[in-house]
């Protein structure tokens, strides 16, 4: 079968044939559909964001899928049934966390991750996955399927995020979310109960992301004029604040944006090895006299692909089509790791329903 | 009637003839019996901390009071009824977060803090207090009642705390309590459901703080030799950590030693003002690849204090006879502000039950 894969010494994606892979007991053979592209598939190729699998000298990339089981095997799963597999698998035998459905809470040594760390992912024609780690999908939206597994990520840190804040009357009414990648720009459209919204970037107009996020009602920031820490004074204090840019300042800038009692729930992973100055003193301070809160959240679980399922329903068909700017078959697949500033999301296609 | 203040031009408490309060419409007047002292006055004699009442030269000190009730007035209390009051009272007409029964997240500026910033505190023969900001206590506990505020401030973070781990089945069983005043010493002995427990200082031995830490069955780190952001490496990654020190570099230093998955509770204000150099990106992916948490705290409300009472009467005897090292009459209040290495916890008191 086809499978799209990076190797050792080469991290430009190709496609390559491997042979179609057996479910073992409990699990379940996938014929893939669609499998999205993201930041962290640009890591990966990049090289600064996990491993290969062990001992292999190539790994199947993707891990934001969505495909009709083939073959149900020993499984409770029906054949013809759209699914979405999560992303994380158990290592060396740690099972715990997985064992309770959260395999986003195991700490680091104790998972892999499908395409993106130390096990293959999805971008083949089919894949094999445990049957507890594949969420049944409406066959309305399997072409928007590969959207599930970012909005999850969104749906932990939301759960994460209003936990922290459970034990007051909260009233949050501004969010801003820093960056306005596709999993920003998805973010945004799911923070509509907040009476204001903002979405921070660094583009020039025209620009299809900005387009989006003023379509959604909220305000575009221009981190180049309004710089994280200002957007208190420029616009307003923030109860939520939603980093996914990856970039660490702003980590510690989420503080001096929130509002008293707020939170900010951060999510984008820089690189390691970087220092700087910060106002560490006043951040200290604000933290504490304010009662804000920082929470961090990688991966999700079940429940929360659930959750997103639901959201991906209800997000309008003009949003959908704003954010996924390409679905790329094989034969083009080079095109869906293009990283312009047309680009927002995009897909390879393995398949059709 | 007798009155501990400190004055603009003079941060030297000394005693002072003060008229004694009329209760107002749903106050009553209490009899005050002892008021404890803690950091936070230190702070405020030292002028680092809050300001004088609107338009007076001086303020009486204290914040950790427990008295009877002298005159109920026209309040459901009862005379002869034993009480400790909140600390904040509203400011310039902003009620909404204490009629909610949440003073302590109102935001600056909605607020005072009786003792500490813009009020009156508790350290006079007689005060008056609403009767909901007048929290009832067993008659036994009187003698012990100064110290129900400072461990209502730990009930409330570790409530924060927890709130924010309350998503995922959170199996915590290391905590480290930064910081070895009285404050950290009674949340050390409130940490009990952990299996193991430390507490960081910057003491050298024979030190009665680390003669109670190691009653207690924790163990002392020294800062001087383990650093805070090493002791996941020379101890264990802590689950939680509680930060009591005010030193600003702590803040950010607990992201190091939590464990995945932990959390930090940050209680201590520095002074505003000092930038320093942080770990940046190392912080930021440890926060969102671990699942790390940081929340503020500050303050604490009604159902704070009452969950304080519940564990003080848990509390043993030998930990608090340990923990107060000096109750000082007017005669000999002066030694209630002392702070040597032989100093724990202190109280003035004005009158017994």
């Amino acid at each position: 079968m086809d499978a799209i894969v990076v190797t050792r010494d080469d991290p430009t994606p190709r496609v390559v044939d491997r042979p179609r892979p057996d479910p073992g007991p409990g699990e379940a053979l996938v014929r893939t559909l669609r499998v999205g592209v993201d930041g962290t598939d640009h890591e990966v190729i990049a090289g600064g964001h996990g491993g290969f699998p062990d001992g292999a000298d190539s790994m199947v990339l993707g891990h934001e899928a969505v495909g009709v089981v083939e073959d149900p095997n020993d499984t409770d799963l029906e054949r013809g049934q759209v699914v979405v597999p999560t992303v994380r698998r158990p290592k060396d035998g740690h099972t715990d966390y997985f064992e309770r459905g959260e395999p986003d809470m195991a700490p680091p040594g104790e998972y892999v991750e499908r395409g993106i760390d130390g096990a293959d992912g999805f971008m083949a024609e089919y894949f094999t996955s445990p049957a507890d780690c594949l969420v049944p999908l409406p066959d309305d939206l399997a072409e928007l399927g590969f959207l599930v597994e970012p909005i999850s990520i969104t749906e932990k840190a939301i759960e994460l995020a209003e936990a922290s804040r459970s034990t007051f009357d909260w009233r949050p009414e501004s969010a801003l979310v820093l960056g306005n990648g596709s999993l920003g720009l998805l973010t945004l459209a799911m923070l509509d109960d907040y009476e204001r919204t903002y979405c921070l970037g660094r583009r020039d107009r025209p620009d299809p992301t900005i387009d989006v996020i003023e379509e959604l009602g909220a305000t575009y920031v221009d981190s180049r004029e309004t710089p994280v820490a200002e957007i208190p004074g420029v616009h307003e204090p923030m109860d939520f604040v939603y980093e996914a840019t990856g970039y660490a300042k702003h980590a510690f800038d989420t503080v001096h944006a929130l509002a008293p009692n707020g939170v900010g729930a951060l999510l984008g992973v820089p690189e390691a090895g970087w220092e700087f100055e910060v106002a560490g003193s006043d951040i200290h301070r604000e933290l504490v006299l304010e009662n804000k809160a920082l929470v961090g959240s990688v991966n999700s679980g079940v429940d929360h692909f659930e959750a997103a399922i639901d959201t991906l329903a209800g997000l309008p068909d003009w949003l959908t089509d704003g954010v996924v700017t390409g679905v790329h078959g094989l034969d083009d697949f080079e095109a869906a790791f293009r990283d312009d500033e047309t680009t927002i999301k995009t897909a390879v296609q393995f398949d059709s329903q």
